[in-house]
């Protein structure tokens, strides 16, 4: 029933924290790191690893730097077979401050870039390949890319030293028959290669969870969620959902549950994500929900049909 | 872009309706139906029609009985191009309780079944079709149906005066795949006799929307939606997503979100659907939601582990 090849991250302090800086308490990470080791999830995702001479500490959490000292005090007591992860976002770290894997408790280096930055997300890639880490390469917004850009860049990146590359649906706005157009195109660069294909959807129209169904069933291997949804807008999809439908036996879900049970759904009354009807807009419009994410901090953030008015209107304009 | 055999059929009050016992009032039900004239929705399903000597109209609203005089009084000053439908259950309405076609503003008569009631579904079928109804079948819990009761029911059904038939995933379990499976199923044996398939999906594992797409792939032309995805437990595939993905100009989203926005907004405060985890886990095990709703009413409403702890128990019993 299931496919031991399928490797499911979890992005929900990473992605979660887009949310609220990464400004989450200890005793919270350390609750969501114990829940997805009992859960054997294959990857945790720390957060991003950006210089903080670049951005402030004052302004982001520990989990916007993930600092190898606070990694493995927020580790303590937790015996893991998962792997680690770290984000990389282009031109907020240093090649300097990018430890060597053997003094480093993360495994792999994840690289998010959009189309246009292939060749310096290439550039990264090699830097922390050569340090003895994993790497992937995340491409956002595809939903807004050209096809022979997309293919030129997956032309590149078959030959950079990557163990995957993702679709990202950043947002929310694919459709079934796009998200197999997508797998399908990146299966035919990658594979020859041994590079595996991601997913990482957006629950904008619901379909975070859908969407990651149907790039599984065209090959995709590497597979993002977050628990209860989590993540900035509408949110991810919800790694409950994905670990029931997987069926490998060496996931539990009641790790995941009980953790919903006693920090989400407390969390989720001080800080909103999910389906909200801003967020649904700007996901059928195919665009970023950064209007939307506007929108909710107003005293109009329900008035949806002015919004989307205005939007639509923009769009004619174009 | 768009597929014009495909009919929208809301039915926001009716299983919105099974909430709360049909208790609406009438200016919120007219600001629905007015909505979705506006929005071009095919078909309008007002509620159930059952009989008010079967069930009490102490206990259920009017939507549950659709008496004509509710119906037309409600209706004033909405100007349509929908039609009208209404949902029996078998054994909770008497053949001569139902007006012929040419008295009534009810265009279509969906009859709900479960794949055992085939027979009596099919002598209803016949009796209101030789009233002058439209009608089509809604086979419930078909994810629980064995392969050879399935095709023996659609065997027969091909052979009534039928317009659809519908794959009702009744405890939003199921998966794309089982989506096509069923889908191709029904029609090999209905398309032949130009009967249609339709679609009914419930949201316990946020596949309404993406099952319904799914379903659309593979031909049926009938489906079913709810306003901001109202419904019993779980709810429905959301309306509004529906509309935005099909495409067809036709269709108008600003009404919908203008009611949205007005009515279920605040309606959600009072009343609750959606992705809520004891729906998830009743959906994961292809079980009906009551033992959900049951725990909603308890003070042990969000003890989501334990639930499905007593749950999985259960099922190591069976």
């Amino acid at each position: 029933m299931y496919r031991p090849q399928i490797k499911v991250l979890d992005c929900t302090i990473r992605d979660g924290g887009l949310i609220n800086d990464h400004q989450f308490e200890d005793k919270f990470v350390h609750a969501i790191f114990k829940a997805l080791s009992d859960a054997g999830v294959d990857i945790i995702e720390l957060g991003y690893k950006a210089s903080d001479k670049i951005l402030s500490p004052d302004k982001f959490g520990k989990w916007k730097f993930c600092k190898e000292s606070h990694i493995k005090k927020i580790l303590e007591g937790i015996e893991t077979k998962a792997e680690f992860s770290a984000m990389l976002d282009i031109g907020r770290i240093k090649n300097d401050e990018i430890p060597k894997k053997k003094d480093s408790v993360i495994d792999i280096m994840r690289v998010a870039c959009y189309i246009k930055d292939v060749d310096k997300a290439i550039e990264l890639v090699k830097h922390v390949a050569d340090k003895g880490y994993k790497t992937t390469v995340n491409i956002m917004a595809v939903s807004t890319a050209l096809q022979p850009d997309i293919e030129e860049g997956l032309a590149q990146l078959a030959e950079a030293p990557l163990n995957a590359v993702y679709v990202v649906d950043s947002f929310g706005s694919l459709f079934s028959e796009q998200v197999h157009f997508l797998v399908n195109l990146y299966k035919k660069y990658l594979h020859p290669k041994g590079i595996e294909v991601g997913y990482h959807g957006h629950n904008n129209q619901q379909l975070g969870f859908g969407n990651t169904i149907e790039a599984i069933r065209k090959g995709a291997n590497y597979v993002d969620a977050t628990i209860y949804g989590i993540g900035r807008a509408a949110g991810n999809c919800p790694l409950e959902l994905l670990l029931a439908f997987l069926k490998n036996p060496k996931f539990n879900l009641e790790p995941i549950l009980e953790v919903i049970e006693k920090e989400f759904l407390p969390l989720r009354k001080k800080i909103e994500w999910g389906y909200i009807l801003p967020y649904m807009i700007t996901g059928i419009l195919n665009q970023h929900p950064r209007a939307a994410m506007a929108l909710r901090q107003t005293k109009d953030k329900n008035k949806v049909a002015d919004f989307y008015r205005k939007l639509t209107a923009e769009e004619e304009d174009a």
